[in-house]
Formats: structure tokens, sequence, C-alpha cells
């Protein structure tokens, strides 16, 4: 391990952080809100200690291997939160400094997680700022991903190295540059597409702007305390639903798509699954609901597949109390935590290809026990899925089960009953935001003890970086040269 | 797959179950409790469908082969159901067969979930075979999970195989019968120890047979309707919380010890495992119900002890209602009912073993993550454990989760709040019993819609079986030559 290199990285990173601030000082600028003076200090502070990382770790700017990268990726989000963090605090939005940093992490993890009370109550630019770190964190996420995942091996990503011959080896710059270019440019077309959509029926540019933030970073911060359900809109939930669905979708695969490899993308399994799980829970959410009494057959559909979206896409983002619904719908949404969106979207959770191997290899072990002799193979799309990838595949599994159990032990001991123990930690490890019970869809996590909000900041930093990244820094293993 | 075979080793199956009944035969002329014409229909229906199998399919008499093993074990387990129900329905117990089907393989998989309301207004003789089918599951799960699925190559149990050497191949039956008196021994002196305790400290003979069958099968039946509770006694509470323990324990391993091979014993690690969980569960349980001003220290660990002890082996007695207990007991008792005993014992659910070679697999992976081009391998005592046996333990985790999201999502589809669902799903996949919600330890399962008893006999009998077992029949190869 090469600390000095990492520091100089995060030192970097947090330039582009200060630099990204200018966005928000600038919205500050036009609303007249009071915020400037927050945001100048905020860019200043985060550039001093960025020049100062930067000054003293300058002379080990050597090649970047792939320990390296993990630390980088482990350490930036949270170098990330601690300055994203700023704004709120000088401008006075949370009492305490862990409460914005809770915000600003639930933000570049894209969870969407919440410890304001009143969202509506907060300065334009303040709010821009949360939704932006949305957006920022999906950008990251997009080139975490599919640009460095994949080489370092974790948990099934290294199933896209396949597809990149030559040897890369160790040297992760060219090609990690290279591919994130080509990915935000996906990634800006949808989001002025989305902003476009919305502002075109009738929500502001600026609500536009933060909503696109929130939904294609598959976050779920809103400008509004009755998130989506503000509007009562059939068009802003429809708009919203399928951007929620392309952002759970591959980016890598969104490419192929706008450039001509239309059949790439339909034959894709993964896709395809995602689409058949979305198809399948909307069904049966909106039977439930529709049973339930609640509503008609249409408007059935119309919350059900906005909600199992966004659950799914592990989005967050909410049009009606879904606590409220029958208990077939809330189970269909409890699982959808789970499962989670594509691998390469910006949706988290367990993913959808790793559920496609987990099934696929338990169905290869009973075919296994009929012929005990044999090599079966899991296959993915044609092609033979090597041993060390389903390996890894698993490893992720028990790694996100284990952090699942020992937070919610914990948040047990805190005294929060099953239902919220459980599912604030899954929707925070899943990086969904709302769950159930004390931190349901009309509520919030404000009013949780400091120390629980400790276990569910690392939750979301570690569901977002796919678990093994940051417990690897654990393996003394790790930091030998 | 040799189907005529199959059946034939399954209508024996049924004499012996026939015979079995002599004995509630021999209680209910002792206590002349007007069961009397019950048992005897009962042998004599039983005898006469047996004899039928066997008479039809005697000619396919030829070597028994993994296939037909694990054919006889899946049906053989339904079968026993089927004809152990015979007594409960003769009785009027219930008012539906499917009542009788489900308290009796509640019964034989050792799971002591109760569609019984009123325990204590029923006749000695059935009562006493409610108890007995435990004890018959639990002989019947010694054999399978020691002698049959190590060769059949069941969800890591292969893992044993190592220590047979010698060409078995498919050869079973030599090595079954050898290897079952064994353990059957243990067995034996173990509820004669346990029947002589609960009796000399004041038990009724009767009371302590029935205990002592729930205690060693880790069943949970009890003859009272406030279980083991019913007695307010340490002595009692004490004499089953050890025997509970024992019972959670491979048998393989307690005859090693029983025959001086000490060593063997306390050097296993899962033996290791499981009493470390019990211990840890059991200071933070006494703990948190310490802190709730619950109980005094001592008697907070003798509850937490009884309570960890119950669910963690799946027995499923209780000593007091642990529903009303803090957050933080409830959560350990949840997680206990996911880990279960030991392989080898009359435990069920995923089982330390398996549970030891997930955490070990991943912490495999974060080692293979900083280097990529070692092989590293998973070990256990010492010696690697083969990659294949790891690809089977996931397999069997994998469709565990899968038939546990599946009843659960089914069981809230029939109405039942989330809380039941999955409990009541866990409860009866692991075998423990109680639940929490509207199965919890002061409820039962009668109150439950028919299509929830279906769905909950069938987790029963898949959680006994390792899950394999079952699932197997489902595919096609299976019953092709």
């Amino acid at each position: 391990m090469n600390l000095g290199l990492t520091v100089y990285l995060i030192g970097l990173l947090n330039l582009f952080l200060a630099l990204s601030m200018i966005v928000p000082l600038a919205v500050s600028l036009i609303y007249r809100d009071g915020t400037t003076g927050v945001f100048i200090q905020a860019i200043g502070l985060t550039v001093l200690a960025s020049l100062i990382l930067i000054y003293f770790c300058r002379r080990s700017k050597e090649e970047i291997r792939h320990r390296e990268g993990m630390a980088v990726v482990a350490l930036g989000w949270f170098s990330a939160g601690l300055f994203g963090a700023l704004p709120f605090y000088l401008a006075g939005t949370f009492p305490t400094y862990l409460d914005c940093l809770f915000e600003a992490l639930s933000g570049f993890t894209t969870t969407g997680a919440s410890v304001l009370t009143d969202i509506e109550s907060l300065p334009p630019a303040i709010l821009f700022w949360r939704s932006l770190t949305h957006w920022l964190g999906g950008m990251g996420i997009i080139v975490l991903t599919i640009a460095i995942l994949p080489f370092i091996g974790v948990g099934g990503m290294q199933l896209y190295k396949a597809e990149v011959p030559g040897p890369v080896a160790d040297k992760l710059q060219p090609r990690i540059t290279e591919t994130a270019k080509t990915l935000w440019k996906v990634y800006l077309a949808f989001t002025g597409a989305e902003v476009l959509l919305l502002h075109l029926g009738g929500m502001n540019l600026f609500d536009s702007f933060c909503h696109t933030f929130g939904t294609l970073a598959t976050g779920g911060f809103s400008t509004k305390n009755a998130s989506i359900g503000h509007y009562h809109s059939v068009y802003f939930d429809t708009v919203i639903t399928v951007f929620m669905l392309l952002s759970g979708i591959n980016f890598a695969l969104h490419y192929q798509a706008l450039t001509g490899h239309i059949k790439t993308f339909y034959r894709n399994s993964e896709m395809r699954f995602f689409l058949g799980v979305f198809a399948v829970g909307t069904l049966l959410t909106a039977w439930s609901i529709w049973q339930g009494g609640l509503y008609g057959p249409a408007q059935a559909l119309r919350h059900g597949a906005f909600q199992v979206a966004s659950i799914l896409t592990t989005t967050g983002y909410a049009t009606v109390d879904f606590e409220l619904w029958p208990y077939l719908a809330q189970m269909i949404l409890v699982l959808c935590i789970f499962i989670g969106g594509s691998a390469g979207s910006t949706g988290g959770s367990i993913k959808c290809l790793r559920i496609i191997l987990l099934l696929k290899h338990s169905y290869r072990e009973l075919r296994r026990l009929i012929h005990p002799h044999a090599i079966i193979q899991v296959k993915l799309q044609g092609r033979a899925v090597p041993e060390d990838v389903l390996s890894s595949v698993w490893g992720f599994f028990i790694l996100f089960m284990a952090l699942f159990v020992a937070a919610s032990l914990i948040l047990a001991a805190l005294g929060l009953d099953l239902v919220t123990s459980f599912t604030a930690v899954a929707a925070t490890i899943g990086n969904i935001g709302p769950g159930l019970g004390q931190v349901g869809p009309a509520d919030n996590y404000a009013h949780l003890p400091y120390a629980a909000k400790v276990v569910l900041i690392l939750c979301m930093v570690l569901g977002r970086l796919e678990v093994y990244t940051v417990f690897i820094l654990f393996v003394p293993e790790f930091w030998k040269k």
C-alpha cells in the first residue's frame, strides 16, 4: 500500500468537490437566500485542506495499483462526506456535525435517508447542494462499478473484465479515464432529458434539476416534504418511474444501445431479469393494493409501478405512504430492498447480476447431486462463469448479510424495535433510504439515537462500496508491501 | 430412479411406524383414556397400507443407490406424517385431517409448531404419541445427517465423508446400518439419562418421557400449555438446558467422547462455535432482560440461557413469553433461528458447520482480493475444505433463503403481517416451532388460514430434509435412468 499516493489522490478528489460547490454558490446568488457566505467558506476550507494533502504527498505520484485504487475508493467517499457536510454545518441546517455528515453521506452514497424534519424550510442553495451530492455520488458509482471494481475483482464485477482483452493488469488509470468519459456522456444525456421532460410538464427548473439528480443517482432526496407525492401528477410519476428504471440498468449497456447496438441491450440477461422483477413486483403490488380497496385498478398500477421501481432501483422516492398498504405489497417492497438495481447502474443493494448467479449456482448444485461426477458449469448468456467469480459473489453475499445482522443487532441494542432495526439497516446498506416502522416513508432518521446514526452512516458507505472495498482495509495483509 | 424400490422401502418404513404406535397403545391401556380403539385402528390401517406397498413392489429389491436414498428420505417423511396423523384424526383431536397432518409432521420433523389450543385437555396416549413423533423423527434425523447425507453429498455434509476411507461409492446399506446402530445407542443413553434426571427432580414419569422426547429431538412439544414454564423450576430448566445443548451437538462427536476420545470432542471447531454462540447469546440476552428490569441478574441468566439454548438448538421450549422481552433479546433469538444446531445433531436450521464455512469463505475472498494470483484454501480444523463442498454449502444456503422468501411472500399474501410471516416461515424451515407476532411463544398455529398451514408443512419438511433433498425431486433429470 502506497499511503502517500492514496492521500494525494484523495486531495485531488476534494479539489473537485470544492469545484462542484460553485454550483450551489451560484444558486445562492440567484435566489439571494443568504447562504452565499456559507458556500464561500465551505469552498475555502475544502480547497485549503485539499492543497495541504496534495502538497505534502506530492512526491508520491506513482503508478496507481489496485490496492491504492481500493483505498481511494473506500476513504474517498468518507472524505467527500466530511467536506460535503460543511455547507449544512455552516448554514446551521442540523444541530450537530454528525447529522450534517449523515445527510451528506446519504447524498454521496445515493441512499436518500434523511435527518431533515422539514425539507421545505431550507434555503434553495442548501437544497440544491443536498440533491447535487446525489448526482456527484452517482457519477462516482458509475466509474467505480464499471471501470474500477471489475479490475479489482470485487464480488462478481470481474464478469465485465472478460469483455476487455489485452494486458490491463495493474495499470488502472488510462482505462478508467476513457470509460468514465464515455459513461458520463450517457449520464449527462439522461440528466438533460429528464430535466427537460419534468420542466415541460410544469415543474419549475429548480425542482426539475433536484428531482433529476435524485432519480438518476437512484438517490431519493426530494425538495418536498411529501416527496414526489407532493405533485399528485400522473405525468411526473410516469417520467420519474421511467428514469428510475433507466438508472437501474447498467450504464455500459445504455451506451451500447445509444451507439446502435440495440441487440446487445435487449439480449442482456441482467436487464431482462431486472425488468422481469419490476413487472412481476408491480403486478403483485398493484393487485394487493387494489384488493385492499385502496385504489381502483389504474391507480393501483400507477402507484404500484412507481413504488416498486423506486425501491427496486434503490431510489426511495414515494408517492404515497406504503406503510399503510396491505402486507403482501409491503412484503414485495421489503424483498425488492434486497434485490436492487443492475451491476454498473447507480442502483445499490445486492444487485440483479448477483441474484441471477446465486440462483443459477444453487440449481447447478441440485444437478450436481444427480450427476456427482459430472462437471457442470454455471452459464450466463451462453458463457461459462469462472468458479472464482462465483466464489467472490458468495463472499460478497455473506459479507453483506453479516453486516446486515451485526448492524441490526446494534440498533436493537440501542432500543429500536425489530422492524425498524432490520429495515433501517437494509435501507441504508442497500442505499434505498426509507424503511418501515420508525423510518418509514412518512418518517425520517432524525429522531434516532446518535450511535444508531453512526452505525447507519457506516452501512451506507459499506453498502455503496460493495462491502468488500471497505472490509478489506481491516485485513492486515492489505497494508503490507 | 428405481421408483418400485423407493416405494418398497417406504412400505418398510411405515411398518416400523405402525410398530412404534404400540407404545401409545400401551399408554392408553395404562391410563384407560379411551383411545385404545383409536390406536388399534391406526395400527391396522398403517400395517395394511404398508403391506400393500411392500407386496406390489416386492420384486424390485435391488441395490439402493443414492437417488433412491434421496427419494426415500424425501417421501418417507411425508408418508410418516400421513400415517402418523391417523391417531389424531381418529381421536378427533383436530377438526380437519390437515391439522392432524400439521401436528404429526411438526412432530416428525422435530419442529414443535402446534395447532393445539389446549394441550392439557388431550388424552395421555395422544399426548404421548405426539411427543413420540419427535423422538422417532430425531432418530431419523441422526441417520439422515450422519449416515446418508454425507454420501449423497448434500450441502457440505460430505465433509464427514473424508473421514470414512475406502470404496463406499453407491452402496449405502451396510454403512448406514452400522452407523445408525452406534448413534442410536448414544441417543438411547441420553434419553434414559434425561428421563431419570427429570423424574428424580419430581416430574412424573409420563411428563419426564414426553419432555425428554421433545428435548433430545430438539422438537419442543410439551404436555403443558405453558411449556416448561409450567414448572417454575430452576432444576428442570437446568436439566433441560443441558440436554438441549447436548442434542444440538453432533452425535458422532458424542460417540467419540463416550468411547474415550475426549480430545476429538473438545477440539472440534463446530462444537466450539456452537457453544461460543450459546455463551455470547446468553450473556447478551441476560444483559438485555436484566437491563430491561424484567429480572435480577441470576434469573436473567437462567431464562436467557434456557431461551437461547432452546432457539439455537431449534427446540422451541419456553419458560417465559420472550415476546415481552426488550428488542435486543428478541433480536438475538431471531438470529439464533437462522444459526441452528450442529450438523449431525437433531437440531435444524442452517447449522453451525455451514455458518463457519460461509464466514471463512468470505474472509478467504477478502484475502484473494489482496493476493489475486494466490491460491488460498478454506481450512477447517487444519484441513483444506474442497471447493465443491463449499459450493454445495452455498447451494444449500441460497435454496434455504429462496424458500424462506417464497414462503414468506405467500403468507403475506394470505394476510399475515410481516413479523408473523417472516418468523412463522423461519421457525418452520428452521424446525424451531414458535416465532413472533401471531405465532409467538404464547400463541400457536391453529388460527392460521389452511393455505398457510399447507405452506408451513412444506417448510417443516423441506427444512428438515436440508431443502436439497426435496427440491431435487423437481429436477427433471432426477427421474431419468
